[in-house]
């Protein structure tokens, strides 16, 4: 099978009536945004007749996300119809966003239900293991949002305010407010346009980026209280005791992860945050030269080289016994230098 | 005295030989990176004999910071040759960077020294008192070195790697990384230019930006447990002692002031430091449309209207009894809405 290149995913989107599209659950902006964004790109398309060139009545679009909008998300345009499970079908085409395997996807996945429709699977995550009936997986593009704006461009659609806000909202949080090392020209080049096109950076930064509720800033303290440093890792954890002394919520820690990578001390970094089910939730990230995607896929998670995660099923000191190890590995292990 | 321009300032620059550049101290990367970046457009700029075209032997540039390089900034290109002094006269032309007043430039400056060479201020804080022979205040740029990418265009010097380097190291540190309100479709653009002359955007954000030295993320667990949230006002402090317990250094605070600026409850942001000599130094941020660089004005400091900051020569409790109101006052008045 020849490989899937983008003309052929627009040419499967173009004609579709019936469009059914899902991001990864506990979504992050560029899952929202990427599913909020194409939904504009889509909407502004006109439905053609085949040859005919004439107008052929409206698309139905469902955007689905299983654990719907999170808060920072919610100013985003079209935030509001965004469905936790999927409508009735039948669909023309299903659309995967942002998700590197159907695991992501949570139980607004259900395969059973799609018939003939064809999975359209678009992601920029090397992890990708490309379980569409089509496949564009770029993983040279910071972010999914960045692979459908050469998507409108591919279905020759026009990138409204709407839409721009949208897929900012999704470059904006994957380079964590162009920090990343993928933050390219082309990733530059990309918000530019869709600055020009009616987005507003610094509004997106404030709400979708900067987002940090006072009961997390305050987790912080107890949280960084605990940090260690030791063989280039930086690490902490986050308790459920921790939580309910300061009545902050659940879960959520607004970042800590990426806070503690900024250590120039360390080349590896590490939240573990206890989950109300037990298990813990763990964050990683790496300096550029250091891999941490490796660690997560074989713990079960999966990510980039500069940032994964992963769930282990078992108790906080446990969890941090068997990672750890293979933390000290990565941070001791530059793959630049090597190659 | 009609208004300086642009061209006016390369015209004098231009056939000076022996310059003089100083910026301000206490210095953040636009400070440090106009006053290299400028060096860098000004050695690739031929000095021509008048009218001849010319060449007419070398520029002797001194760049002095009384405070030298902060560690962040080492990495820059010419960092190694930054004095923390003057070097003797006679100087044909002296260039004061990113200071809104010549207290900022702290000992050296030295305007006895100065003869008949003009002061050439170039800035872009709104509260720059214009004390120059000449005065580039561009308060609409985003940072003293967007001035610069201008001048050199005024210049028609070339920017290098290494002036790209620096300049856009001011443009990501005086913008929080692309955050803040002024980060215009100018900025971007800029910051998009300078990265196409050879700047490494990621690079420059991990180090310049990102730098979090792990003595200081420690500090930031005592001083995050003590944070408090109060009519829209979210504030901290950190006392010698605090600092002393966790061995961390005298100053510094890696950015807290802006990290608490992030919760979404707040409109203004306020860090007490206690120095080693006893005194406070505050720092203020706001959200877009609330205004702290008046009340820092009052208090003997200054900078923009959502950065800003100022010394206290009494107590922490004093302080913070002193200033509280003040941001009180602040959080409540939405500029935007009156004007």
């Amino acid at each position: 099978m020849s490989p899937t290149t983008l003309n052929e995913v627009a040419a499967v989107l173009r004609p579709a009536r019936r469009i059914l599209m899902i991001c990864h659950i506990a979504p992050d902006g560029d899952a929202i945004g990427s599913l909020l964004g194409l939904g504009w790109l889509l909407r502004g398309l006109p439905l053609r007749a085949d040859g005919s060139g004439a107008q052929a009545g409206e698309r139905t679009l469902a955007l689905v996300c299983d654990d719907g909008v999170p808060a920072p998300f919610g100013f985003l345009p079209g935030a509001g119809d965004v469905l936790t499970a999927p409508p009735p079908g039948p669909w023309d085409v299903v659309v995967s966003l942002d998700a590197s395997d159907p695991a992501r996807l949570g139980r607004a996945f259900r395969p059973r239900e799609y018939g003939q429709a064809p999975l359209v699977v678009i992601d920029h995550h090397v992890t990708n293991v490309q379980f569409g009936t089509l496949n564009w997986v770029d993983t040279r593009a910071a972010a999914t949002a960045q692979v459908l704006v050469d998507l409108a461009g591919a279905l020759d659609a026009a990138i409204d305010r709407a839409a721009a806000t949208c897929l900012l909202t999704g470059l904006v949080t994957d380079t964590r407010g162009f920090r990343t090392s993928n933050t390219t020209l082309d990733v530059m080049t990309t918000a530019t346009r869709l600055m020009q096109a009616g987005a507003d950076l610094a509004g997106i930064t404030e709400r979708a980026l900067n987002y940090k509720p006072y009961s997390l800033i305050r987790l912080w303290g107890p949280a960084l209280g605990r940090v260690r440093l030791q063989q280039h890792v930086i690490w902490t954890s986050i308790t459920q005791d921790m939580r309910a002394a300061i009545n902050a919520p659940d879960n959520g820690d607004s970042g800590l992860v990426s806070f503690l990578m900024d250590a120039p001390e360390a080349n590896v970094a590490a939240v573990f945050n206890e989950k109300p089910d037990g298990k813990v939730e763990v964050g990683f990230r790496s300096k550029p030269g250091y891999d941490v995607s490796a660690l997560a896929l074989s713990l079960g998670g999966g990510g980039h080289p500069q940032a994964s995660g992963c769930t282990i099923a078992s108790p906080l000191a446990d969890a941090e016994a068997r990672v750890l190890p293979m933390l000290f590995a990565a941070a001791a292990r530059n793959v630049k230098r090597e190659a």
